[in-house]
């Protein structure tokens, strides 16, 4: 069976950690890494991810978590944090990151600036905030495949206190949508023997 | 460097494809199912994934793609459409799925079917669509790195009419949220030769 597949069915979203086994550095990178890579609409990446390290602040979000042990047990714990909104000086500061990437002048990309705000003005706050969320899931995706590859455990989260969470991360202009804990499974964690479920392929898919 | 992170880097939104080139049918089987098994809210997998065969089909979706030639001369074009809503038969079809594949009784689910209904029965229509669409987002994200992987091209699209898809696709209960465009690039695509661009690292990630 393919090497991927095999990784997509060993992973699981992991209840139980072994609390001894840590992510090494190199690990912990190519995680970060294929995260940042992680492709957004326009290429905006309209959010950032905090790594969170701090037991006492894992402790505390712990405690806005609904009991789900993951958030301290895990090896790490990241948590995807969203712009509220997707307005002008954010888009200005893209077309900066691209003029100097890629040796333009920013004149030179006036037409996708424009372009790209007569997008968004189009959106509500609401709707904007709903985009930039989106663009974290792909993030996720990437993540939750790299991490299944590296034979690393992993647990998305959306169930949270999101309004705590950003109290205790300090967020002002983004707001926790999601997170993930990451590590080893403990041997005890009864879920992993637990039946993969999933929607039959001939329900999932239409060929047309 | 780590293969999974140089082919993330390898990958771009690819622009122009090859039309010579075709997907070999092992490869495809890998990429629908990296989607199929990607998790998603409480494994309710609210979307399925419309291959698109069809030339005439593919022609037709390609004038309603503002111009997008990708729709067509890609190898492969997949098409994401998420359920409209997220209701008691839903969770019920859900709940049927499980038992069936753990070999339990349904009462043994009741508590977890009272918890999904009492959360989503708490989402306006247009909330369950929006998180309905969320979880197309991580299967995307598991598309996207596993194509990587095959070093296959894959162009990710937001941009197209949604309605007159819905209505080419014969959609009722589902919309058309996300495509996705697979196949191998073209020499002549100029954009290949670009600069990545993502933000730093030491701003994407913060860590406490």
């Amino acid at each position: 069976m393919n090497t991927i597949i095999q990784q997509l069915r060993w992973r699981y979203a992991t209840q139980r950690y072994d609390v001894t086994k840590k992510i090494n550095e190199t690990d912990l990178e190519v995680l970060k890494e294929s995260i940042r890579l992680a492709p957004s609409s326009y290429g905006l990446q309209p959010y950032k991810v905090i790594v969170v390290e701090s037991a006492e602040l894992r402790e505390q979000l712990f405690h806005q978590s609904y009991g789900q042990a993951q958030v301290t047990d895990a090896s790490h714990y990241f948590v995807f944090a969203v712009q509220n909104t997707l307005e002008t000086p954010h888009i200005d500061a893209y077309i900066d990151l691209v003029a100097t990437m890629r040796d333009l002048d920013v004149n030179q990309l006036n037409g996708f600036a424009k372009m790209m705000k007569s997008t968004t003005a189009q959106l509500s706050p609401a709707q904007q905030f709903d985009w930039n969320s989106k663009q974290a899931y792909i993030g996720l995706g990437n993540l939750l495949t790299t991490a299944a590859l590296l034979h690393i455990d992993a647990t998305p989260m959306e169930g949270f206190n999101s309004k705590a969470y950003n109290e205790l991360l300090q967020l002002n202009h983004h707001s926790a949508v999601l997170a993930v804990a990451l590590g080893y499974r403990s041997s005890e964690d009864a879920y992993q023997f637990r039946a993969k479920v999933r929607k039959e392929a001939d329900v999932f898919f239409e060929t047309i």
